[in-house]
This record gives structure tokens, C-alpha cells and sequence, in this order.
């Protein structure tokens, strides 16, 4: 199975002071590329926690993305975390360095002893670059750690993580937007559950009065069938007079 | 430990195609009432999963909220779901129904077989009323499940299931944004680390050019600790010559 699912490390996003938007990015990647995202775990930075789901998680998805507490100060603990899940050391990583010191040479910032931290990766890592602020991310066994904070986490993951994933056949979603609340239109979605088995049918219904409406998408690989679906579901819609826009696909 | 964790559960959020809210709102409330959230799962709409997730959960925290699944069409699954969990029956509930036909009544929409399906509950729920569309949510246990749709959520947890939940000692978040990258400020916080040590000071850089900095937050129950330590934190600052600013209680 081609499949993922993401790590969230971060006391900030439970304690409610910082929206996730990480996983919401990872996880249009992975619809865009075909990959079925599984799981999302958001858990505070502790170490015994994370080594837990990162021993898990590793096993049980083919990739795990984890992104958040690889800078340099006390609270970031994930290259430590995830050497000892997989009994690895936490070394200077030579390429790491390098990187460090080629950048810190055109700031008017010091490479410190603090910032040297972010060069101590598990042993036998796959650095995963960063093109924003050099501090690498990295790869161990099947876990992707990146950055948390988000234009860093996006950079590594377009320009490093997505390029060395196997792509698997991309899900076409397709939406209907229909003018009547999902409680009027259950029958005929039942219908066409039944009519086109293979296809994932879900039933979103929006509440923003004086709209008042369902988005229905539609998702399949086989995008033929899905046209034959999207077409049959509209014909019964006009059928009984229901007013409905087609989306393009999402 | 009055603790809590959330399950989201939608294919939704998982395909990418809707940022979950939800989770933040809860996070937010949380904080306020002084309960400890400490996970976030985000799971598919797939039955054995929900009641794995919630047998879990049910045992580890003390209340497990629920978002998602709670409408009438064939994806919403929660409700049979979480009876299944506890080997409660699904039964028509008295109260539920009564709620819809009072609704409906005022609608230009029939309450048919399919909106009637969302009076079905597990045995011996207890209601969570929902102000805006009448369809409620439910507790079982420790479980409170609330509709997916934010604006329904949100009038559900603030209006019935806050008022029931057993408030903490409020943990307070007061932060100080430092003008400068968090790579230069390590050694000041470990110091302050170690002269604070029931303190939680967590370290966010926000790297949006030109404005480079880092937010640094503070939390403890303990209100004149942590003024205290902000302090202190920020006479270091000053003579060092570091720009910052104190932001007001979070």
C-alpha cells in the first residue's frame, strides 16, 4: 500500500495558540501525487511520546512525515527522540555542518554552539535540505522529519521529500454543489453508492445561512467511471428539479 | 488528571481538501477551562477505526471529544460506530426525535426517513443539543461527539458540553516576541530554563522576511511565578541589548 500518515510535534498546537496547517499541505500533496494519507497525530513535545508513534507509525505506513522541534533551542527534541526509537546515535553529521557554516558565513548571524545542535542528526541520515534557512531536516528508515514552521516545512517537502516518493495512481476528486441540504438527497445518494461501488461517495453539507447546501465529492482512480458517475448523479438531480454547479476537479 | 483528547474523524481532512478547524477551536477552549489536551488524531471514516480509536481513548482520558460523522447520509457513520464500541444498541431516541419533528415542523424541509436516522442513538446517551439545526449530539461515557460542521460544533461544545465539563486550574500562556533569530537566544533560555524549572517555555521562530524573530511563550498555573520569570527573562534582554516586545495574555 502506498501509503503515509503525518506527525505532528507541537505544545503550541494543542494549547490552541497555533493553527495547524502543516498537515493540511502534506495531505494535498499526497492526494496530487497518490498517496492515501491514513492518519494525523498532533502530540506535545515529549520525548517518550514521540519515540512511541514514531516506532509505530514506522512500521505500520509505508511513509510518516513528521514535521516540528529540530531548531536549536532546549524544547527541540525530535533528532534525539527519533535516535532512540531506531537505538541510533545522535552525531555531527558532516554534510550538516558544512551547510551550516557555508550559511552562517553570509548572515551577519554567529554559528554557535547552539546552532551547531541542528547539525546532530540520528547516524546514517538522509538530509533532507533546506533551502530557506539551511538547517536540515532529515531521513531515517521510512520517517521524513522536516521543520514545523510552515514556509521551511513546505520548501523541504516540494524540493526534497516529494521528488523520492513513489507515486502511486493520483485519486481524481470531483464536486457537486447542490442547492438542498445532504437530508433531502440521501436517497439518491444511496442509489448511486449502490450503482457505483468502487467509488468513494462523501456528503458535505455547508451551513452558512441564507446558504444552505451539500458539496458531494466524488473520488475514484478511474476518472472515466467517475464522469459516468458525476453524469448519472446530475441527470437524477434535474430529474427532480434540484439545482446544482459542478466544481472542477479538486 | 483532568485531560482530554480530540478524534477528527473525516476522509475530508485527510484528502487535503478541508483545513480542520475544529481541533484548534477545542485546543482554545481548553486552554480557557484549564483542561490539558494532549492528542489530536484525525482518522478516516472507516468504522473499525473509529471504535478502535474510541476504545482507546475512552480508557486513557478523561473526555475524548468527537467531531464528524453525525448527518444523515450513508459516510456518517459515527453514532453506529461509537454503539458498537460499547455494545450499546443503536435505538430510536425519544428525546432526539422529538427535537427534529419540533424543528422540522418550521422548515420548508420534511423530516423524512433519512433526517429521522439522525434520532438514532447508542443506548443511554445523554444529549448534546445543537441550536442550529436540531440534530444533537451525544455522550456515551466519556465520549462527546459533536457534528463535523464548525458552526454546529461550536454552538454545541460552548453552549452544552462546556458548561458540563470539569473546569482546571487555567494554565496561563503570556508570551514575549524577541527581534531576533531563536539560534541567538539559546543560552539566555537555558538559563532561564533552569532557574524556572516548573515553568513550560517553548521557543517559536517565525521566518517571514524581512521581519526574522522568535516568539517565546511561557505557561504555569502559577500567575506570579510567571511574571516573575518573564521578568527576569526580559531584564536579560535589555542587557544584552536585545529588542522585544511582551504581548498580552494568550
Amino acid at each position: 500500500m502506498n501509503n503515509a500518515a503525518i506527525i505532528i510535534i507541537g505544545n503550541e498546537i494543542l494549547s490552541g495558540r497555533t493553527l495547524d496547517k502543516n498537515s493540511n499541505f502534506i495531505a494535498k500533496r499526497c492526494s496530487k501525487i497518490g498517496i492515501a494519507l491514513e492518519e494525523v497525530r498532533i502530540i506535545p513535545d515529549i520525548e517518550k511520546k514521540i519515540i512511541k508513534v514514531v516506532k509505530e507509525f514506522s512500521k505500520k505506513f509505508k511513509n510518516v512525515f513528521v514535521t516540528g522541534g529540530i531548531g536549536p533551542t532546549h524544547d527541540d527534541i525530535t533528532a534525539k527522540a527519533i535516535a532512540t526509537a531506531f537505538k541510533r546515535k545522535l552525531i555531527l553529521n558532516k554534510k550538516a555542518k558544512n551547510l551550516l557554516i557555508d550559511y552562517y558565513k553570509n548572515t551577519h548571524f554567529e554559528l554557535n554552539k547552539s546552532r551547531m545542535k541542528m547539525a546532530y542528526l540520528p547516524a546514517k541520515s538522509t538530509l533532507i535540505l533546506n533551502q530557506v534557512s539551511a538547517a536540515p531536516g532529515f531521513k531515517v528508515k521510512n520517517i521524513w522529519v522536516m521543520a514545523g514552521v510552515p514556509k521551511i516545512m513546505q520548501s523541504m517537502f516540494l524540493n526534497y521529500v516529494e521528488p523520492k516518493l513513489k507515486k502511486g495512481k493520483i485519486i481524481i476528486a470531483k464536486s457537486v454543489k447542490v442547492d438542498i441540504p445532504e437530508g433531502d438527497i440521501v436517497d439518491i445518494l444511496n442509489n448511486i453508492n449502490k450503482e457505483f461501488v468502487s467509488i468513494e461517495i462523501g456528503s458535505y453539507p455547508f451551513f452558512l445561512p441564507p446558504k444552505v447546501g451539500t458539496n458531494i465529492v466524488f473520488r475514484s482512480k478511474d476518472n472515466k467511471l467517475l464522469e459516468k458517475c458525476i453524469k448519472k448523479f446530475c441527470s437524477i438531480l434535474k430529474s427532480n428539479g434540484i439545482f446544482f454547479s459542478v466544481a472542477k476537479s479538486i
